[in-house]
């Protein structure tokens, strides 16, 4: 982009969203992922779902803490996003353990996905802040191997997931969708910032191609 | 005590035991605070018990790494804990989110103080990991104060909470007991260290006098 993104009308309404929704959905994929630690069948499950549950937390608590530093109201910032989130576990709650593990894996890697491209848009303190939300340190790679040993002997089962991975993209484009009419500034800083909709389209195709690799990985038709 | 805690016979298959109840009662800890977490009424307090989650989560994770570090398998030291300490939740399944955030504050007192009774007992190394894990940097106080203001207003909630605090201590005293019997190098390191039965009687009293100042600090009877 030729212009500073941060000199664009709106651009900090669109910093704090972009902030705020980011927290909360890193504080909600905590709780999910500490529920799914609940029910994982042994203790070395147990303590990898934890972690990756704790990662998750210490991002949204990262991301917390750079909002008071920049002035921003952290639960002012997240409570537009209260909603839509909800709406999305709600719609996608998993029937048992291996559901929510893909479900952590799928709807983790589409978040980050959509973040990452989002942070193109952003001046570089935020940039910054985002890409420490964003890694993982490879801790939900342990998901791909148990959803392949799972699906191995079990083809019922790898078809009702490949279903489910759907279902999860979808309902993630959905509720985007939802935000993006509900948060004007959000949508402004994409579109407006010198993005054209066909570009709008282009990330569409490289989340859905993400995803399809993602399902593929765990050796899932997508 | 006069003599070295690590030569006593046995003292090695304690020590395994007490990493071993340590760490997964911070594992269930996690995960029951993240459920706390989920049902908290406000942003705020979903993440001041997502702190407390976290920190659990991270004490569980050092005390594993030591096992390992010592060559302990976490999860074979884990395992003969995991039924006693299922069998106190489901016994103590909160009703709503004020049980649960007393039954955190209070269930966490009644855990550490055991713990740190029981440090009296072992080497330095095994002393210095498991005051790691008791460590919590009073993330917790908020609790006194909710249940304070909870309270004021609301008499009959203020019984209902006394109640559920003795339920709290009987029920984990009652688990305790049974892994005493089931367990019998923990057991005996407590009272083969040089311990007397008089002075396992005293560590008791304790136990339930610092249970009822951390009640009466909440305003609730005991």
């Amino acid at each position: 982009m030729d212009q500073d993104p941060s000199e664009a009308p709106g651009y900090d309404a669109a910093v704090v969203d972009l902030l705020g929704v980011l927290a909360y959905g890193e504080l909600t994929a905590f709780i999910r992922m500490a529920a799914d630690c609940d029910v994982a069948p042994t203790l070395s499950l147990k303590s990898q779902m934890g972690q990756l549950a704790t990662t998750d937390y210490l991002h949204y608590q990262q991301l917390s803490e750079h909002m008071v530093g920049r002035g921003i109201d952290p639960e002012a910032a997240m409570a537009p996003f209260v909603a839509p989130i909800a709406a999305f576990h709600e719609r996608t709650r998993p029937r048992g353990w291996l559901e929510g593990l893909v479900k952590a894996y799928v709807g983790d890697g589409i978040a980050k996905d959509f973040y990452r491209e989002m942070s193109a848009f952003v001046d570089e303190e935020t940039q910054g802040v985002m890409q420490g939300a964003l890694e993982d340190a490879g801790h939900a790679d342990f998901v791909v191997q148990i959803v392949r040993d799972s699906i191995r002997t079990d083809r019922s089962t790898a078809g009702r997931l490949a279903l489910w991975g759907r279902r999860l993209l979808g309902e993630a484009l959905s509720q985007a969708q939802a935000v993006a009419v509900e948060r004007e500034a959000m949508a402004a800083l994409l579109v407006g910032g010198g993005v054209d909709l066909g570009e709008v389209g282009r990330m569409f195709t490289r989340l859905t191609d993400n995803h399809q690799r993602r399902m593929t990985r765990m050796g899932l038709d997508s």
